[in-house]
Parts: C-alpha cells; sequence; structure tokens
C-alpha cells in the first residue's frame, strides 16, 4: 500500500492535527508542503484537491482526496483507540470539533496567522482585538469543561483532544494569555505527555 | 420512551436542520423555543445544557444534552438513510458539514440575523459586506460542485445536504442573490421534493 499523502502548511495547526494524529497511530504519510502565502492553494492543480482550497489535504489513495482537519480526524481515527465506539461518546466528540471550528479556531488560529506567520499583526490589530473577545469566551468555555474533566470527552485522549490542543497551545503566538486558565494549562501538559506526541513543527 | 426534546429558536437554520432530518426521520420530539434575542441562551440553567450558551440543544435523555447542530445531526442520521454506511462517503458527508460550519454559516446565517431576525442590517452594513465576499466564495465552492453532483455526497440526499440547504435556500435574507448559481437553485428545488420536507419555520 502507498503511503497516504498529506497536503500540509508546516506552522498549520490544521494540518499538525493530522501530522500529530498520524505519527500517535504510528501510519507513515508522505507530506507535502503546499505555501499557503505563495497563493499555492489557488491553483487550477490545488482545487482539483478542494475546491474550497485549504489544507490539510489528505490523499487516501490515487485521487481520492479528502479535505477539512477535523473530517480527517474521524476518518483516520475510527476503530481506534482515539476515537470512541459508544455512540453519544462519538457525538460528543463531534460537538467539540464543531466547537473548534465555528467558537475557536476564527478566534485563535487566524489572529495567529496574521501575527506569527504573516508577521502583519500591527496592520490587523482592530480586528485581532475584536476576534480576542471570542476567543476568551471559547478559553473560558474549554476551562468550565476541563475543571472537571480530564480530557474532552469520556476522560481519556481522543480526536476531540487533538484538535483543539493544535491552536490552543499556540494561543500565546495569537497574543492570549493562558495563565487565567489553569485547568487548560494542565489539561496541555496531559497531551504533551501522550505517547508517541511530536511538536507542532517537528515532523 | 421519552420523545426527544429539541431546545431550538424558530427562525434559526441551525434548528431547522434537526427539525427537518427530525420530521424526515418520522421520530416525535418536543420544541422548546428559547428566545436567543432575550439572551435566555446565557442563563445559568441552559448553560448547563451547553456550555457554549447556543441553540439548538438536543435533549437526548434526562439530562443527557448534545449541541451543535452539525453533531446533532449525525448523531440522529447514523444508521437511517440520510448518513452513508461507507467510509470515505462518511467522511465526504464531514467534509461538507464542516465546510458549513467555517466557511458558509458566519458569512450567511449571521448576515441574515442581523437583517431579518434582529433588523439592524443598516448598523451591521459594513460588516456585512465584508462577509459578503466569504459567502460568495463559499456559494461559488458549492455551484461548482452542483454542477456535475445532484446532491453533495454518494448521488444521494444526505444530511450534508440538509446541513447546507438550511441557511443556502434563504440566503435571500441575508443579501445574496442566487440568480447566478443555476446548480444549487436546482438543486434546492431537488430538497423541496425529498419526502416529508417541512418549511423553515413549520412545526
Amino acid at each position: 500500500m502507498e503511503p497516504l499523502r498529506l497536503y500540509d502548511f508546516l506552522p498549520s495547526g490544521n494540518g499538525y492535527k493530522i501530522r500529530l494524529l498520524l505519527t500517535q497511530l504510528g501510519m507513515p504519510f508522505e507530506r507535502i508542503e503546499v505555501d499557503i502565502i505563495q497563493g499555492l492553494t489557488s491553483t487550477p492543480e490545488f482545487l482539483s484537491k478542494n475546491l474550497n482550497g485549504k489544507i490539510p489535504v489528505l490523499e487516501i489513495e490515487s485521487g481520492k482526496y479528502l479535505a477539512e482537519s477535523n473530517a480527517i480526524l474521524v476518518y483516520l481515527s475510527e476503530g481506534t483507540e482515539y476515537f470512541p465506539y459508544d455512540r453519544f461518546l462519538r457525538a460528543q466528540v463531534l460537538q467539540w470539533l464543531f466547537f473548534e471550528q465555528y467558537s475557536h479556531e476564527p478566534y485563535i488560529a487566524t489572529p495567529r496567522f496574521w501575527i506569527t506567520i504573516l508577521n502583519r499583526g500591527d496592520e490587523y490589530k482592530a480586528e485581532i482585538e475584536k476576534r480576542q473577545i471570542s476567543g476568551y469566551l471559547a478559553l473560558n468555555v474549554m476551562e468550565k469543561h476541563l475543571a472537571t474533566n480530564s480530557f474532552f470527552v469520556g476522560e481519556r485522549y481522543s480526536i476531540a483532544d487533538i484538535s483543539l490542543f493544535a491552536y490552543t497551545h499556540v494561543a500565546d503566538e495569537a497574543g492570549y494569555d493562558l495563565t487565567p486558565f489553569p485547568a487548560i494549562q494542565a489539561w496541555i501538559s496531559r497531551v504533551k505527555n501522550q505517547p508517541r506526541y511530536i511538536e507542532i513543527t517537528e515532523v
């Protein structure tokens, strides 16, 4: 079997989710770097893989592509220890994955992109300040949940943790201060202590 | 068995997704209206059901709550004709559900909320114009996909269609013109012709 091919951008937390899970699953993969800053996700060739023009995209077999980081996480983790078997627990994992994309990512990942990757934080200052209000609300939701739970679902590490960890543990790169969130900080340590953990830009 | 209880807000497309699926599944449910405009999703009582303070929330059994419209769609449709059995097709459904929440909903549902529900379109004019750029990009992605596909996944109606239909078919209420999107218009007709179809505010 050919190794899976991951269209990726190394600083991306969305790409990192997939790299971390594949590494923890012990699945070999080939990484194709796509420079999103140079617009290489907008070429006709890339759009034939994902009409929405975003990384990560997983090539499952020749010509068979899957986009959206959290959909890829589910696809890869089904039947493994990283995705629950129980129907309600699975639904709770999905609940947190949708929370991550709707209520968390736009407010933490996007400012991080402007500040740390594009190095244009000054230019986006007003928009970043606006987004931080929603970003801190998302962190508050996580803090409250983690105050009484070790992991997001079913008291064990799952793709819900991988998804939320990706941008939360680098929230400082988006201008966030995690000092007021002790439960989040303790959870970050628990995630970092999982077997076969890799850093965000480690390949 | 008690009927499922849905915490809902009638004009909400996210709530409508669940009402439409439950109706098509022939599952009876009790609808509890939560007036989000009056802030009733921010009360301690509601936050005990969903820390993130948003409808819809499905009460599956007494005290067991599930939030995030697209997670609820998956939960309810597993094992039915509205969710594929094949692993890759299921992943493609999830891909479109995440597309809907990340690339579509903030740009179409939110302006609709400001314009049609709050009746404050003038006040939000600049923000609405900015969001329309991304909203039209999302509609373009859908149009391209539907130009060669009858439904979003596997050539049959699924929760991917329900999810994307909810706010697309009322995009005019968000200031969008669907005239340049003939494939989307034809797909809207196909969805409306599904058995047991109900309108967005029909209960």
